[in-house]
């Protein structure tokens, strides 16, 4: 896990406002959940891999005060939730559908909300994966329009473009087209095992799926009449959403889902061009996007950098009945999710962090004799009423030493007050950035800092 | 532990940005550590208590691996270290001297950071003390100048102001103050039982002090003597800090101690009064001021409100060698915390927050037939180009119920766009707080709107 020293820190923090500020104009408000939940609210939603990457805290006081040695031999497995009853925050979505059923009554639906906080994964940490990283995620429950697929879409597109990332895909699909494809091939009930090969591609190619496929026992004829249906592997052509519907239509004729499944994105298309005609271009169907959870039944979202080698920065999708387990039967529910972690390290791989992150503080003012130290503490005082960020230097030290930390901290204005200057008024101002030094008055000095924020 | 809905979470956000646009202000720079912490980097740092208070986080994998059934029979205290290398962050203090002491050649001393993380303890639930809580800490490390005291005091006079906390004191002792009482009292050695008995004044008053100092035999004599020094339990009376500084620096003529914390704390307030001079009204000197930790070597921090029962709502202190045990040795630091969640109950009680952050969003546009969807989603689309806050109900749902979404998520402006309006040219606008309703264009929508703000 990592530690944040402050020109990271202001960085992620600019990705956060970012994407917060984007959420709240779309009429998200915020929400947050604890980092522990029981370890029963968690288990058995992330399948076998998520139960055994959860970060599990040890029950306080005697753990031990129930069990016997014989339960210690039955292994880590069987005695780890009789030891550990909580466990650490997996995702944002089980959580907040967890508190959607319990204070169903204490919200307005549809309910939208946002959460933009840590989760931890006992994962083997690798470029773009953290044991601790965060996620930000936009929800609505409890309506199944699809304009809201429109907004989500839209939502994307605004926030990496403020964010200067313009090399990306926001690639859709619909599970409905993946369960139109299974009846196609006539194996409606294999769409799983379908998708999990289709969810590959990407990984191990057409000839890689196609292996998969016969290996699992799907029929040459099967196999051969998916491949055929070429508009289902096209997604790295230039082609517009509305002529890839077109294409796959047609294809799709006899599968009513299927059908549906192509009716629903034509619909998110049309809301996104009346909504923000400007993020179409950025807007990929990709037939064969799965994104491997089992809880999706409608669209299905993944943003995609080309640039960066990186899997997906950002992911979502629609799911009917996500609240069901917590016994809030029947509310459908869109979401989406961006990869903060991973756009870091896109925005410093392609360097599109703005330079004015970099300085919070714009004056020193430097540390001279006690007698005039009243004077100085008095001058930081007005700065800071006049809503600038700014410092004394503490210490009684030689003034290239203090030079030096105003340069090391990138701090723009360094500011020089002794007697003399108080005689006359005046405060010597140097400019860091462009070696220029002069006398000027306080209102003068404002504006020049005004000037450079 | 729990979770916080929107408009608490609105509040919430509210309290850690007014803190943290004056840690900013001041010059302090944001720094995030891990939520685990080695579990040896944590314990030892926290007295017994801390220890036993701490949420271990079970090791990943066969954490069973290399423990026998004899290990298990020695109990639960010897196998946890061993079952549990990691444990959640107790505090930031600790971790924030682990990485300064880890990065000592990247960052530019005097360094100041702020940080506002959450810290957890397996502590019983009770008001004012939960389990996982939010703490905002601004600290320097790398000089013992004494302007950094009247920052941070400063600082909590700011933040408080602008929270609208008007019924507070910032009380201010020195370590050293407390050393020369000891040593007056002919008990320099005793220090630490003193202090303890001290820190309890406010609980078991005067009569129950007096009494464990007996049953800690303090001789009656040395006892008499300590009571007799008036000015140490005046704590409420109106007494400015330099009256309190010229009463007790007498009493400590003989320990040079003493008297180095009597200068001290003068040279505090007047670097205070040419700082900010609005804050000198709230701060109180307390000698008897102790904060149990014993890492404090200078001036000590607390700040309690008076017309909420609520313990301190913020706390701090110098440590001369804070980031020694992890290496660095002979760094002084000073920083202060603010208690985020016991200022959301004081607030709460006293009712302070503020109307506006209830309501981010400020139109719903209601949702008509399909045929004039388009023409919805485009002002929609306008109005968040403008910066404002908006949604489109999503469903076709009848007005009503539209109407009563807007009246419980308290979105101020209601507007309806059918087909007579965009013959017209015009919005139908109903305000939800005044319950007006008129029909206008764009422009004037938006005029109200910012007028609303």
């Amino acid at each position: 896990m990592r530690d944040f020293l402050p020109q990271e820190m202001q960085r992620r923090k600019y990705i956060f406002s970012v994407i917060e500020s984007v959420f709240q104009k779309y009429g998200f408000l915020p929400l947050e959940t604890p980092s522990m939940e029981m370890l029963s609210t968690l288990t058995g939603k992330y399948g076998d891999e998520g139960d055994q990457l959860m970060f599990r805290v040890l029950n306080s006081g005697d753990f031990l005060k129930d069990i016997s040695a014989e339960d210690v031999s039955a292994g880590a497995k069987k005695i780890s939730p009789r030891i550990a009853e909580k466990a650490l925050r997996y995702d944002l979505t089980i959580p907040f559908a967890r508190v959607v059923a319990g204070n169903q009554h204490a919200l307005h639906f549809p309910f939208r909300r946002y959460q933009i906080q840590p989760v931890w994964r006992a994962d083997r940490p690798q470029k773009g994966r953290y044991r601790e990283f965060y996620q930000c995620d936009a929800d609505v429950v409890g309506s199944d329009s699809l304009i809201l697929e429109a907004e989500l879409a839209a939502i994307y597109a605004e926030v990496f473009a403020l964010l200067g990332i313009d090399d990306i895909s926001i690639c859709l699909n619909s599970r409905k087209i993946l369960a139109g494809i299974a009846e196609v091939l006539g194996v409606p009930e294999r769409l799983t095992e379908l998708t999990i090969a289709l969810d590959k591609l990407d990984k191990i190619g057409t000839e890689g799926v196609q292996k998969e496929l016969l290996e699992k026992n799907f029929s040459e004829n099967q196999v051969q009449q998916l491949f055929a249906m070429e508009v289902l592997f096209q997604t790295k052509v230039d082609i517009s959403p509305e002529e890839s519907l077109s294409f796959v239509q047609p294809l799709l004729k006899d599968s009513e889902t299927g059908i549906a499944g192509v009716k629903e994105l034509q619909s998110v298309v049309e809301n996104l061009q009346a909504l923000a005609p400007e993020a179409l271009s950025k807007i990929r169907l990709d037939f064969t996007l799965a994104r491997g959870l089992n809880y999706y039944t409608g669209t299905i979202f993944e943003v995609r950098i080309h640039s960066v080698k990186m899997g997906s920065i950002g992911g979502g999708g629609r799911y009917d009945d996500l609240t069901g387990m917590f016994g809030l039967k029947g509310m459908s529910g869109v979401g989406i999710s961006f990869g903060a972690d991973r756009i870091y390290d896109v925005m410093e791989e392609l360097n599109l962090f703005p330079h004015s992150i970099q300085s919070p503080v714009k004056v020193l003012i430097a540390s001279l004799d006690t007698t005039v130290r009243p004077e100085n503490l008095k001058l930081l005082s007005r700065l800071r009423k006049a809503g600038i960020s700014a410092e004394i230097y503490p210490d009684d030290k030689k003034l290239p030493k203090q030079f030096e930390y105003a340069e090391k901290k990138q701090i723009p204005f360094f500011v020089f007050q002794g007697s003399t200057e108080l005689e006359s008024g005046v405060l010597q101002v140097k400019n860091l950035n462009t070696g220029v030094q002069q006398a000027c008055t306080f209102e003068i000095l404002s504006e020049m800092i005004l000037a450079h924020t």
